[in-house]
């Protein structure tokens, strides 16, 4: 029976095997049978070290005498023995996982070489060279395998270069290095308690064994769950003959991508050292040249050329923009790597774009290449990345963006500034709806407390606006009217920058980039409209959002909540005294301040939509949320109601929830006082006349939230459909309308089949959808949700990704309930999830009609939806 | 085409006929084929009351001259016509659903006079009996068809009351009262704006027109909503022959029941009045004599010797109790009623045992007899009928009994004041786990706030404790140490007096009675049991609470909540210790403090169940509710743990959250600290060891509260299979032990199949399930659920009755689910809904192996599971 095979030649392999010989593997063997010049060598498969690690750490049987076998080969391609003392050939061990793991796990260089063969080498090369790599194998085999503190091998190379006087590692002479390694091996010898090997055999075994071990170290291990690659991959380890950047002038070294991955520009870009290897690139001692600069120098000309020819055989060759390791050796280029280069979000489309003009790729392609949560930075200021300002903390990255300006802790006082012209950013302990206004007014928004998907963080990602939140290092002081961090202390007015994209909290003024809306960013998004079938609306409160919504794709609005209309100017003292109001005349009174004003809100809204759906969701949140808390308010409210304070102070009491999220609020506002219902459905009405008398085409759909029972959408219907009767007669005209319902509970989706009977449309609301499903409360979960994630017992945070067994259980069943009764029955979602990519894809897979998210979202929504009718699913690994 | 037959002489009907005849018609028309002396007379069906609505309130086609000839037989069968002068025929017109709604609806009595018939009753009788029953007739007439105000007649009759000087309205003489129908008719004409109608025809067209209207008046709507009627079933009218018991002393009318509906005593129950009216026995304005003493009363005794007779036949024929009304004219019985009597608990369960040991029932029949809810009464003590207290206010019936104590408004004075030798009462705004202790020495528990199902009204239940909560018209003041209510003050140490089955709170103290755990009840509960396939379980957390459950025929605990065993004496110290701790070493030395006397109250449990299942649920609630809360206690406990205050402080801040029922609570706790589970596990297990070591027979049942997900069930129970494997190998013995979840989340439901894998039982925790499911808080739904079930949108409230539809359909999912991945997994229930009968009936049908209920409710549970069993679905109605 022949042995399992565990080792493959570079020549027998090809890309396609990512999985058995990993990512590199796969990408040397391709190469090489393209006919690209690459040194070479062999892979020791991921199943090898699967086997290592079941077996209790034991190499397969087999294994090595299929290394040697190898070897056999690679010795016979370069003229040259391991462990010869004449032209020795030495040999590099790599890591390669199917799914790059960067810097994660270990390499071991130069290997082969011993006091004998190093001999050798000095006779090709020179004795500096040999003595070079022979210092440097001791040093990498000593921390990878023997695990001897690294610093030790530095502080002996600190030491000759103070003796000599020198600054660099390369301008040690011969005669150091030699001595140097005698050093080194003492080194080993007193802190490993054994010799280095000097059998070049051991040397590769033990390399191999400790390239194996390193799939299981810490940082790999933190990596994987960071990156949500599973644990059972197991690494390959490549084996490859050395070539050599730093034996001489003629030689170099370097790194490129066929096109510039920060822009997409279509160039090869990259850098290279002379007489340098690998790790020198890496490790920045000295600065390594643009790559074009290889063409003026007279040895690199040929090399460079070359280079430039294999890049695009490769780029045709892979059908994508590639990432390439190349060594020069006496003037002769050697291929050491090729893999999909990455890119940021504008080069990832500008790139896709680019290969479709070019005939290289097809538009589903590239559609498909461009991640949709890259668009994020595209559609958002940045920091310039030539600047730099100081971190003071770092909190939540809970919406994209970056902003600079004064701060501030009260929503009034940022209102007011402002309005006067400066740049604000509300800094509160956490933020409510009454902050609402003073969000708007500001650059950004920070908070100390609160998680992702905190009112903050969904408000601010709402309006497109950059957040920094859940920063618990700040201690905001109302009182003192200060932030202060670690002993530093930020004054009111003192300007801070926020980045929204990484959470950092910088003091002063940092320069930001304004966002570009990349003419290829249209183009991508116009093919993704193409092949997607889900729509995208978007969730929008003012004629503001709403136009800019419009302009980034939206097909209409999918959530327009009413009540942040409330919190506006002297709205709210209406609003404060409807619900103070101890009978429904008295509250009718209330409303009816209120209703004009709302229906100038519609009839903005309907101008900006004009020919698309706008779904109004009636009010919705406890009633407690837009009392006064502070006894100031308080005595004011009172006296401008003419009333005892103390009835407003028992009124904010008894309003006050155990669990408001499961309160009193949405639907149950407008059962116990039908007359908020009856007053927007007049504002709805009276605003869709209004403009259609303009000549808008307008098409109100009319949702009523937090529905557990049909009974209570078939009442509130009844007071909508009578409203819109008798308004119709009224004005002599008719306006269609829909009315429907949120699914946000659980009951709803169970009990879809009887609520769709009254609903001509459901949208999921899935926060609150997700909030009951888990039994989840958003506003405090950040206190247990964060160690779920880390440690694996939940996937994703659920208010991030969609929960596809609980939350989308419940949806798949209220959509075959629901379309059982009423086969036509329009069907969204309208949770932050609207905006999430994988949540998209399950939308789309469920066969919703749309999803609505935030307007800077819409880009995204509309690349994933395409994304999901090309049955991608990358995001499912 | 035969005219649709509208109405039904007494004759051709019968007692299945209720849906068409209504109850009391269906009745008549049975003693009637039955051969008893009723009256002659027909029925105007149900069916025509729903055709004159549902024809915009006309009489259908055919129904008048139906009547006409059901009149024509009456008078043949009397001897006698309607609208004669001579021998004048008079009827009664009277409603009668099919469910009884007992002075819902309207009735007229002796129709047919006018100003010649009355000369025909008078020339047969006396004219003042004549010209009584003719003012009878234009008054109740007046007021029930014409709609005048009733006042206005009674306003003339106490003139010539006073006039006379006579106190009773039979002491009027016939002038007076000849005079009176004149006066009576001057009413009429003025107030209803049309003549009273002398023609008898009209007045019985009218009169049937009048009760089918009753059908639709205020409180008879209101009636059918509180007592789930349907309103669609329409009202008969039944017209029968005038008999009198007021024509002389050898006239009577009264009441019986077949057996004493208080008792169940075997024995003709009831009261009469000679020379009377049915409705003077009812007006109160003569004192009725007690039925017996008919015998005494030589013109009296052959009738209520045929009376005797009558009511055994008839409850031989009914097989029931029977309520009876009857009148006896000129010493001849006429019965005018019979129907199914209703009755005390104590009543039913009596009559039931006796009726199945007489043969006339079956065991079966009995156990559906009973109502489950009736037991409730024979299970606490009551209020002493004979006396009364000044109900001071009245509050939410949360936990039957009664109670008189000392008002008390803080925990530990009440436990204090109790172990002196005090009854007291805690009165508190709301109830929270750190007023557990309190509660429990306490004899009943008064709160301001709070619904059915707040944190007061479930302890108090889990007791069997009496209380009264969400009683608002109280002000609490702990300040002030009183209570306050409409200006009427009670200070600390008054005795007060409770009654938890009506909601009556009531001053001093008023005597109460104890229950009777009667023999009769051992017997039907015994019946039960061989009849019943669930097994009932009890809720209890102590061992009295235990071995009470045991007594009351509990099969073993259900759940055991660990945490209000923390709340006693200084364990809070100790458990606070823990929650403040800021590392798992910390928190580990202070749960070593626990551990001893957690393991003591389990091992007194597991004595006291013996040989029963013991099912123990670790730590559930938000930690924040074992913190201290005024600044004094949290001084207090830095002190004792030597750490500055404002660290517990910044504790308890932390602990906040918006929303504590979704928050950081339930297996959150165990997921996030290990060591508390561990903790709990030690000590169930080293509890089991020792009492096992004592030769008693342990089987406890680890449940893990709020699991949304497989991978939180299989951590916790790697803490306790490990736990209990160590313990196990140092003890040298093995406990057999099953580790199970609740399932409280809709997730939990909807994912039975993947966490089955790790449960080796499923117990439905309802009332969390309810919660999610609904998106209902139960601490806040006060201020609209009690509105959502008085207009119907929800059937019931959800947390006193399983809502089948939303939370069932889950427990659906879960037990299909759960089964599937484990055939023989445990089910059962362990919210409050375990002793609600309803609720009982659908974890019968839903095929769950048993229910958890209070200790005092387990009896109900036993009845309601035997009904279950046999398929009984009255409750469905």
């Amino acid at each position: 029976m022949a042995a399992h095979r565990w080792v493959y030649l570079f020549r027998d392999g090809n890309a396609q095997q990512r999985d058995l010989l990993g990512g590199k593997g796969a990408n040397l063997a391709e190469m090489t049978n393209v006919g690209l010049p690459v040194p070479p060598g062999f892979t020791v498969t991921t199943e090898a070290c699967n086997a290592y690690f079941t077996s209790g750490r034991v190499l397969p049987e087999g294994l090595w005498e299929q290394v040697l076998a190898g070897l056999a080969d690679v010795e016979q391609q370069m003229g040259r023995r391991f462990g010869s003392a004449e032209r020795p050939l030495l040999v590099s061990v790599r890591s390669g996982a199917k799914f790059s793991m960067p810097g994660m796990m270990d390499t071991i260089l130069n290997l082969g070489l011993n006091d004998v063969t190093v001999a050798g080498l000095a006779a090709e090369a020179d004795a500096r060279f040999a003595y070079d790599c022979y210092r440097r194998l001791i040093q990498m085999f000593g921390k990878v395998v023997l695990d001897v503190d690294a610093d030790l091998f530095e502080d002996v190379i600190d030491e000759h270069k103070r003796r000599l006087g020198v600054r660099h590692d390369f301008e040690l002479p011969a005669d150091d290095l030699r001595r140097m390694v005698e050093e080194f091996k003492a080194i080993v010898r007193r802190e490993a308690g054994q010799p280095f090997p000097e059998d070049p055999h051991d040397q590769l075994r033990a390399a191999i064994v400790a390239v194996f071990e390193s799939w299981n170290n810490r940082r790999a291990i933190d990596y994987r769950n960071a990156n949500g690659i599973p644990h059972d991959l197991g690494t390959a380890v490549n084996v490859q003959a050395m070539v050599y950047g730093n034996m001489g002038p003629d030689c170099a070294t370097g790194v490129a991508f066929t096109r510039n991955p920060s822009t997409g520009e279509r160039r090869l870009f990259g850098e290279f050292l002379t007489n340098a290897q690998g790790e020198d690139v890496v490790a920045g001692v000295r600065t390594p040249q643009p790559i074009e600069q290889m063409a003026d120098d007279p040895h690199l000309r040929s090399a460079y050329a070359q280079l430039q020819q294999i890049a695009e055989q490769l780029e045709r060759h892979y059908r994508d923009m590639q990432d390439l390791e190349f060594t020069v050796q006496n003037g002769t280029l050697y291929m050491l790597q090729t893999r999909t280069g990455k890119r940021t979000g504008a080069a990832a489309v500008q790139i896709a774009v680019d290969m479709v003009n070019e005939g290289l790729i097809s538009k589903a392609e590239a559609i498909q290449r461009v991640q949709p949560s890259q668009l994020d930075q595209l559609l958002h200021p940045t920091i310039d990345p030539k600047q730099s300002g100081e971190v003071l903390a770092t909190g939540l990255p809970a919406s994209p963006g970056a902003a600079t300006g004064q701060v501030v802790f009260d929503a009034d006082e940022a209102k007011a500034l402002a309005e006067a012209g400066h740049d604000v950013i509300l800094v509160r302990l956490e933020t409510s709806p009454e902050d609402f206004h003073g969000m708007l007014a500001a650059r950004a928004v920070l908070t100390a407390r609160g998680g992702m998907t905190s009112h903050a963080a969904v408000v601010a990602r709402g309006m497109g606006k950059p957040a920094v939140v859940g920063c618990t290092a700040l201690q905001v002081d109302y009182d003192r009217q200060q932030i202060s961090v670690n002993g530093r202390v930020i004054p009111k007015g003192d300007y801070i920058t926020l980045d929204g994209s990484t959470g950092a909290v910088m003091l002063g003024r940092v320069p930001t980039i304004e966002p570009q809306v990349h003419g290829h960013l249209a183009t991508l998004l116009a093919w993704a409209d193409e092949f997607r079938t889900l729509g995208v609306r978007a969730n929008a409160d003012t004629p503001e959002d709403a136009a800019k919504a419009r302009e980034l794709g939206a097909e209409g609005i999918g959530l327009c909540r009413t009540e942040h209309m409330f919190f506006q100017g002297d709205r709210i003292s209406a609003m404060r005294e409807m619900i103070i109001a101890s009978t429904p005349e008295e509250r009718r009174r209330a409303l009816a301040k209120l209703e004009p004003m709302q229906r100038e809100d519609f009839a903005g809204i309907f101008r900006a939509m004009d020919g698309l759906p706008v779904t109004i969701r009636t009010l919705d949140p406890p009633l407690h949320e837009f009392l006064p808390h502070s006894d100031e308010e308080i005595v004011e409210l009172a006296k401008s109601m003419g009333i005892d304070p103390d009835v407003v102070r028992a009124k904010v009491v008894a309003l006050k929830e155990a669990n408001p999220m499961l309160g009193h609020r949405g639907c149950r506002l407008g059962i116990t006082a039908p007359e908020i219902t009856e007053m927007q459905a007049r504002a709805i009405f009276g605003a869709a006349l209004q403009v259609a008398a303009e000549g808008v085409s307008v098409h109100p759909e009319i949702m009523i939230p937090l529905v557990g029972d049909v009974e209570e959408l078939r009442l509130q219907r009844e007071v909508i459909d009578r409203v819109a009767r008798e308004m119709f007669a009224a004005a002599g005209r008719t306006i269609p309308y829909l009315v429907g319902t949120m699914i946000e509970l659980p009951r709803a989706a169970l009990l879809a089949d009887q609520i769709a009977a009254q609903a001509e449309f459901f949208s999921f609301g899935t926060n609150d959808l997700t909030q009951t499903t888990l039994g989840l409360s958003r506003d405090d979960a950040g206190r247990f949700l964060p160690y779920y994630v880390e440690q694996g017992i939940l996937k994703h945070d659920p208010f991030q990704v969609l929960d596809r067994e609980g939350v989308g259980e419940l949806i798949r069943i209220a959509v075959e309930r629901g379309r059982r009764t009423r086969p036509d029955i329009k069907l969204g979602i309208c949770g932050e999830h609207g905006g999430d990519p994988s949540s998209v894809e399950f939308c789309h897979q469920v066969g919703m009609n749309y999803v609505s998210a935030s307007p800077f979202r819409v880009p995204i929504a509309r690349l994933a939806a395409a994304q999901a009718a090309l049955g991608q699913s990358e995001r499912d690994v």
